[in-house]
């Protein structure tokens, strides 16, 4: 069974940040996300706008490797500064790199 | 500490294949599963079937590198033309692989 | 876009850990992490102990990989002797280690 390389993007923000985020997403050209509420301590540092202790959401979506630097560009040049915020990149194996 | 590599496979579908996943699962093998529910949007390509707007679930499985293999071709074959699903393998480190 | 590497460990375990777990988490330096509730079927191993039915939760958690390193060891040496629990680690990309 052949495999293809994509990179899943995980972001964990403030609630209030949903919107922006899937809107960005799709601007990114994504196909697609999951999205779920969790709960979450944030960094303890010196922002007070770091993850608050309830209503934070998970944003999980599977994009080709460019979609995800673009993605991760614009995190840190529109977003980190204005939400409490975290993004992560994985690398992933998927089967059907057309549906991404 | 030694750690041994194992798969993490995700797999993203409408609640209404929760039970045929969860099945299958047990037929390839697999210990343990987790299972939650997540909103999402899909890929807006041609397939009405397509992930839907909510009522989707997220099924996350750590299984040795040959379960993935089967489990990955049987989803191919038997569960991407009937389901609007996605799924996706990723490489994790277990301490205790026996559990798996 | 420079990245940094981190760990992302994944912790699932019942409810009844939750609070030894993230006072672990604590302990070892972790910044933050996420925490949701997940419906699972857990290893049909011989111990009845091993995560039930329902009522686990799945914590994640962001760490360099010598807080993962740490993490991982008193969990194998301490936790998992006492709770149905699995964990396991991911190599993940950040754009922003100083928040872990």
């Amino acid at each position: 069974m052949n495999t293809y390389p994509m990179k899943l993007v995980t972001i964990i923000c403030e609630s209030l940040a949903r919107e922006p985020v899937t809107r960005l997403l799709a601007e990114v050209g994504a196909h697609g996300h999951t999205l779920f509420a969790v709960e979450g301590e944030g960094a303890r540092g010196p922002r007070p706008g770091d993850i608050a202790e309830f209503g934070n959401i998970q944003v999980e979506v599977v994009v080709p490797p460019d979609t995800a630097e673009q993605l991760l560009t614009r995190l840190h040049s529109e977003f980190f500064p204005r939400f409490g915020m975290i993004a992560y990149l994985s690398d992933i194996q998927v089967l059907r790199p057309a549906k991404f």
